[in-house]
């Protein structure tokens, strides 16, 4: 068994341990929600939870599918191993519907339909405020190099495909996520990061009803509530908080 | 001689009359200056003579070195005759050095060279702050076909080409500029608007010392003076308004 050793980064919605084992990492799931890069904030007591086993079941799905992913185990209710990356600071977004700063940024209505999936970089950079990126930028930034972005978008695209049915299959419509992806020892790219519904849209299908991180940020109702009928819809086991 | 009829569209720099020539327009040049979306304004005495001037320059340049473009001629000291088109709402920007808001967007510093000219497309739409766009987003939009992308993307490396030529044959830096096209009635693309130190950062090839709008922006001196400098070194008539 792995041992957890120092803690190695903490980020807002996560702890990130090294291990015994030097391509191991051990995450713990935090009971923090943040919005607005870092501006709105809150302890939701059952997030980190809730978190920990969406994304498992998520990155355990798309292991099945051959997308080449971090995870190895869930540990406990909040904790999990994956393989250390170098994280290529992008946050990979993919939509196949209009909303929140697309919505804004076009002056198109919240919930339109894209015709084909899009897809969008941001500069993971907090100082700079996540910016959109073009693929120009990336290469003047040498984020990433052309091959690699075609990497990116190959493979988001196919857990866009992979997921879309998925909570298809659950009544649940997923309107836009956000990917992580790093560099494993081998230079190898895998997927990385959670896929929860901090990172995701996830509306009801008949209702569009919304069960995700939007919840916290325009004060929809209870967030905990929220993530548990994804993870219920999902089939995963249901432990009420309250 | 065409005769001026009533107003079309009087913008921030810019009164656009129609003529009794359906498809001409007589363009008549403000003495105001407008920047950060309209925030920031002043009236200055000269401004419309030197950037009519300056524009009229460019685009019979332009014209000699084939680039398809609305400028008919210079009426006076600030008119002029054009080609009336349906503008594209594409701010379509050149980028040759780091400036302005891609230094802000990637934490680069100003003057850093690139190492080929960099293309970007804004949103003309003052309501949504003129955005950045990806060229799915145009898709999305409708604004422009992928061939029409094409051909302004081509056009705008071939405008970089020869004014950054012209621009240095008079020693003076051309660091980046705006163009607009639009449709003529017989659906060609032709580069309309304006090419002037509103548009274009112009900095002294030694010493750096900015002749654009950043003056304004930025509270760096006179204008006029920098205007001036620019058409005098363009060869242009100088006549000092002071
Ligand atoms: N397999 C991995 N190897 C190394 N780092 C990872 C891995 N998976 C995720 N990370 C990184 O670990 C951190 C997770 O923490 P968290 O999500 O709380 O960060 P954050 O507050 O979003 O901040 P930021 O993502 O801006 O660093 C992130 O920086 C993420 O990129
Ligand atoms: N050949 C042309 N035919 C038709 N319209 C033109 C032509 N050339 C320029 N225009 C348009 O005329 C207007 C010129 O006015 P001005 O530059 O003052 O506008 P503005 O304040 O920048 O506002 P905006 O560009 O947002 O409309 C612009 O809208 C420009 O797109
Ligand atoms: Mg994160
Ligand atoms: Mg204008």
């Amino acid at each position: 068994m792995v041992k957890k050793l120092g803690l190695l980064y903490e980020g807002k919605a996560k702890k990130v341990y090294m291990t015994d084992e030097e391509n191991i990492l051990w995450i713990e799931y935090k009971d923090s929600a943040t919005a607005f890069n870092g501006e709105k904030k809150a302890t939701i007591v059952g997030k980190g939870r809730l978190n920990n086993e969406i994304t498992s079941l998520l990155f355990s799905k798309l292991h099945q599918a051959d997308v080449r992913n971090h995870f190895i185990q869930k540990l406990s209710a909040t904790e999990q191993l994956v393989k250390k990356v170098t994280i290529i600071p992008l946050e990979v977004v993919v939509r196949n519907y209009v909303a929140g700063s697309l919505s804004k940024r076009l002056g198109v209505s919240e919930g339109t339909s894209l015709e084909k999936p899009l897809i969008e970089f941001y500069y993971k950079n907090d100082d700079l405020g996540d910016p959109l990126l073009l693929e120009d930028h990336i290469a003047i930034l040498k984020l990433a190099t052309s091959e690699q972005i075609a990497v990116l978008k190959e493979s988001a695209l196919k857990v866009n495909e992979i997921l879309t049915q998925h909570f298809q299959s659950c009544n649940v419509r997923l309107v836009d996520f956000k990917l992580e992806f790093g560099m494993d020892s081998e230079g190898t790219i895998l997927l990385a990061d959670e896929i929860s519904p901090d990172t995701c849209r996830l509306w009801d299908m008949d209702t569009n009803e919304k069960f995700d991180k939007d919840v916290f940020r325009r004060d929809l109702g209870s967030l905990t509530d929220a993530y548990e009928t994804i993870l219920q819809r999902l089939g995963g086991s249901v432990k009420c908080t309250k």
